[in-house]
């Protein structure tokens, strides 16, 4: 994995500060790199982006600096990283974070498997981390794998819902204006900086309301539902039988599509391919069995494509219990070793509950019970509440 | 219920939009009040709030203006009305809806049984509904139960978490300038307009970070997350059993106690007095019976205080499972009737949720048992997830 530079000689090892420089000279710093991209024969990447993460969120109420907050176990910058990970013309991104915080930031990378990340140490003031990212993207060192880009982006850590096309506005902007530093914030002391001292006139780029910032304790808790809803507008339903259209199984995921009317509800033929679209919701029904073979099948391969690296995923195995040949009591007891499959799978990232449908003959009732097999699916899936895996619920 | 004014002779009815007014009077109007309440003999209510609440709410991205939407089911406003009515010394709230809204906003105030509302119609402008407002209040009508205050807040109705000691600095600011008009946002124009048109000097005072504004769909995700965080700062332990300290019942107590550290966990000897201080969370022990008789009494008293009536209460019930004396499907089985008393107590927003937590003869495994089980509680009552009500979680 490429996460940082190893060794001594990469920026992940900066405490080579800059001396003596004054915060008009990031600019001006900045200033320097601009064109480099554009070198003949170079094939360095056109766009980086530096990352000011020195912070100690003060304002947030909480001992942990926001960056480092956790939302669903993982901690705010992670998001940040991949929201600019996901830009394919971002080539390097630099992070500047305190000595302190170092070793935790090179953890966050290896964990969450963060690609083409180097580390600076951050400065004293937000500018001063921003100018050693810039020197360290600036410097042609042998051993360093940073190449000078021709527009450096600066983006807050804690903005994890940065958009692409927002980025390109920048870019865009930052080439045909020839400005060497961006920043969304109007009346940023970035935009103040670069007009007092450059001889080039920065542009101001209107952001989207996504493109705020955790600043509050609040926009943690914003933070985790927006995420949480993002990653819920998908649910793969796995069936342990295709023929028959008519089954109690295709009528649960009916009750699904008409419950969840925004949600996109899928059904699992290739579910490798639906893995690969990134879907973080399954619902593995199972009809014709009364085991958890199906559900284990679908773990493994859930395991084994790492899809739970960066979300948690959800996992219902759903049962149907039919009263005339089986009675509650004992199918309960059948199915509790499910407590168990959780327990493991947890470990993964992965939330997986049981549900148990009750089967009556009566329509109007059956009816019933799969509306409420629904809510109860849809509100597992919403809340993603860790504390409750290896619970059998019943419908 | 004294909410708003019956008949047609109220400000409720106040069809009557003052005519050819240009933003600027509303300031030079609410200076008007100031002092009404001085006269000698009246026994007017010092301080009054207007809460402009005609919005569209264009930003939020919903179609429900951003006062009405939702949050635990129950409308934006009705939280912000509740943080004013807390105050003793706010005798008239006046709340200026559009027509279109007049008979929703009706609903709110009996279903949440807002005391001392009164409504009037909004203006086309946020100005133009303060100004309706105060001239409610300004109007010495025999019919009108309104009285001329000294001291007129203008409150966002969008700002639910304002607290008495702000409000405090407001008025006692308010007296002190005698100013007329205070809005806590800094460069509103009601500041604007009171600097131009006023010969008396408008102060800013310093709001709380609390004081925040609902703009935004993440706004309401973050203040959903905060209510639900301050109604769940305590839990009531309910026993059906006071002799014996050592059972396994305050060993479950105890363990919450360890988990949830922010958490106060008070032991329920005194219901009445614990639900009167707001605890809107309960877990009701049965050690000594296997039925939901405790329970029962419980969700009765709950019922009769009419607690639930602002914010959803949370009521665990836990028994526990001893495999030699009734086999674990049969013990399932049985509290299975826990369904039938969710449904109905979830009409009146009590959330009934089932625990059954094994008890065996080791040590340890009864120890990580406890353990679950706290973690249990401790998800259900963070969550409060109606869509789960009548479950029966195994710890």
């Amino acid at each position: 994995m490429e996460s940082w530079p190893p060794g001594g000689s990469g920026p992940a090892e900066a405490g080579r500060r800059p001396r003596g420089l004054r915060g008009a000279d990031l600019a001006a710093s900045a200033s320097l790199l601009s064109g480099a991209g554009a070198e003949a024969g170079c094939s360095a990447p056109a766009v980086a982006a530096v990352l000011p993460a020195g912070g100690s969120g003060e304002r947030m109420g909480v001992p942990t600096p926001k960056q480092f907050c956790p939302i669903l176990e993982r901690p705010l910058i992670s998001y940040t990283l991949q929201a600019l990970e996901r830009v394919s013309w971002i080539k390097d991104i630099v992070v500047a974070v305190t000595g302190e915080n170092m070793e935790a930031m090179k953890c966050i990378i290896q964990r969450y498997q963060h690609k083409g990340i180097s580390l600076v140490e951050s400065g004293v003031t937000r500018h001063r981390s921003i100018f050693n990212g810039l020197k360290a993207l600036a410097e042609d060192q042998p051993n360093c794998r940073l190449s000078k880009p021709e527009v450096v982006i600066i983006h807050d850590a804690v903005r994890p819902f940065v958009e692409e096309d927002v980025l390109l506005k920048v870019v865009t902007a930052a080439k045909e204006h020839g400005c060497s530093d961006y920043d969304l914030e109007f009346g940023t002391e970035c935009l103040h900086l670069a007009l007092k001292y450059c001889h080039i006139k920065a542009k101001l780029i209107e952001g989207s309301p996504d493109l705020w910032k955790v600043t509050y304790k609040r926009d943690l808790y914003a933070a985790e539902s927006i995420i949480k809803e993002r990653i819920s507008q998908q649910i793969c339903v796995v069936m342990d039988t295709k023929e028959d259209e008519e089954h109690v199984g295709h009528r649960l995921e009916e009750m699904l599509k008409n419950e969840l009317n925004h949600v996109k509800v899928t059904s699992g033929r290739d579910i490798q391919q639906i893995i690969l679209e990134q879907c973080y919701n399954f619902v593995c029904v199972n009809v014709m069995t009364s085991d958890f073979e199906e559900t284990q099948k679908l773990l493994n391969m859930l395991e084994e494509s790492n899809l739970s690296i960066l979300y948690p995923v959800v996992v219902i195995s759903v049962q149907f219990l039919d009263y005339e040949s089986v009675p509650f009591g004992q199918k309960m007891e059948n199915l509790m070793q499910i407590r168990e499959f959780a327990k493991e799978v947890k470990k993964r990232n992965i939330l997986l509950y049981g549900l148990l449908v009750y089967y009556p003959q009566d329509e109007q009732k059956l009816q019933e019970s799969l509306r409420q097999g629904a809510t109860i699916i849809a509100a597992l899936i919403k809340e993603r509440n860790s504390g409750l895996v290896g619970q059998l619920l019943v419908a």
